[in-house]
């Protein structure tokens, strides 16, 4: 299906439905995504949707993962109220990982970070980047 | 492991061989990785790596993934010549995602496009948005 989209013009529009059922879940059911805010473009977080956490972000414009951890839906910011909002869902070339923009409350990261991408390797060594905005203490506490 | 980087302060040096030993590889041994432009910070594909295809990333400064379809290693660009050079390397605070900010020679994606995430969502439809730069028959022709 995704192949047949390759040689399309741009502006081509397709019917959402139709693509939405060709995209590619894994075993699980489920399709990476990765959360990137808008206009600064930074990499925020990549977490994982099913198709009912998809469908609900579409419809509600507030970004809803899977969690693996938990087995449930995952509305970003139902704890810490750090949510994120959607400004466009874009889907990439094999119909298997999706980008969506966003805008971002606050930390995106559970560690009270900005992004979650903190760990930079440096030559033989890692090192810690990205401050801490928001003690998770604090974060989780509501 | 990964949680306790949580609470180290900016710029703590961690030990590479120990970080990398602890990232969290799936049951088939792949870790995903985003690709990011520098200093644009488009966001260009996400695909998979094995430990193998981290490690020559690393020590070559190409970037080189495992290609889940032909089951080898894949240098990107070995075949199209747009090629990825390895700029930084992020870790996620889990330690199953990466993130590679990379300088990418022309299109990233296998359709002759910039970047792989070309489909737009748009209300019902999906439109194609993001031009063909080479033709795929060019590209692949070597």
């Amino acid at each position: 299906m995704f192949k047949s989209y390759e040689k399309q013009s741009i502006g081509t529009q397709l019917d959402l439905t139709r693509v939405l059922g060709s995209l590619k879940f894994n075993e699980r059911g489920l399709i990476p995504c990765i959360a990137q805010q808008t206009e600064t473009g930074e990499v925020l977080m990549m977490a994982w949707m099913n198709r009912e956490a998809l469908d609900e972000t579409l419809r509600t414009g507030r970004v809803c993962y899977w969690s693996r951890s938990r087995s449930k839906l995952w509305r970003k910011g139902e704890s810490s109220g750090q949510v994120q909002l959607l400004k466009q869902l874009r889907i990439d070339c094999d119909g298997d990982t999706l980008l969506a923009m966003v805008d971002q409350t606050g930390p995106a990261c559970h560690t009270g970070r900005r992004n979650c991408f903190y760990l930079e390797v440096n030559g033989e060594s890692v090192e810690i980047a990205g401050d801490v905005l928001i003690d998770p203490a604090e974060l989780y506490r509501k």
